[in-house]
């Protein structure tokens, strides 16, 4: 199974499902991705994880960047995080 | 001058022309800060420093937490970001 979480449009829940399960199945790390507003979405579903439901998983690191993306009105900058969880 | 950027919301140059200005005001270090939606503002406004206006500053540390705060239907939890700038 991939260790990544990409962050879309679904319901916060959704996703800490989706990190939660991949704990459970065995996974040591888990990286949590998003781009644009789901940034915001993406540091919930970290928090809500680390603070309610996997007590033994703490977040490693927290880094942003800038991605190139083609849009219809030409190339343009998004922004991104991505938020590494491992069992402590 | 405090060198805390608080991130609401404004437009996205408004916070980096802040913290473009507290840097050109002899401050090492620049902590953008911001909750909720406000995130990915904050996300953008380093960004965009660091690529755009300022090569010589870069990301110290950027570190998310959890608030406890009171709304009309209660206490609510809402996520933080904390992004350190510093001059390289």
């Amino acid at each position: 199974m991939d260790n990544i979480v990409l962050i879309g449009n679904k319901p916060v829940m959704n996703y800490v499902l989706a990190v939660v399960t991949q704990f459970n199945a065995d996974n040591a790390e888990v990286i949590v991705k998003a781009r644009g507003k789901a940034i915001v979405r993406a540091v919930d579903t970290a928090e809500i994880v680390v603070r309610q439901f996997l007590p033994n998983v703490v977040k490693q690191s927290v880094t942003t960047s800038t991605d190139r993306i083609e849009t219809d009105n030409g190339p343009s900058n998004v922004s991104c995080i991505e938020i590494i969880l491992i069992k402590s």
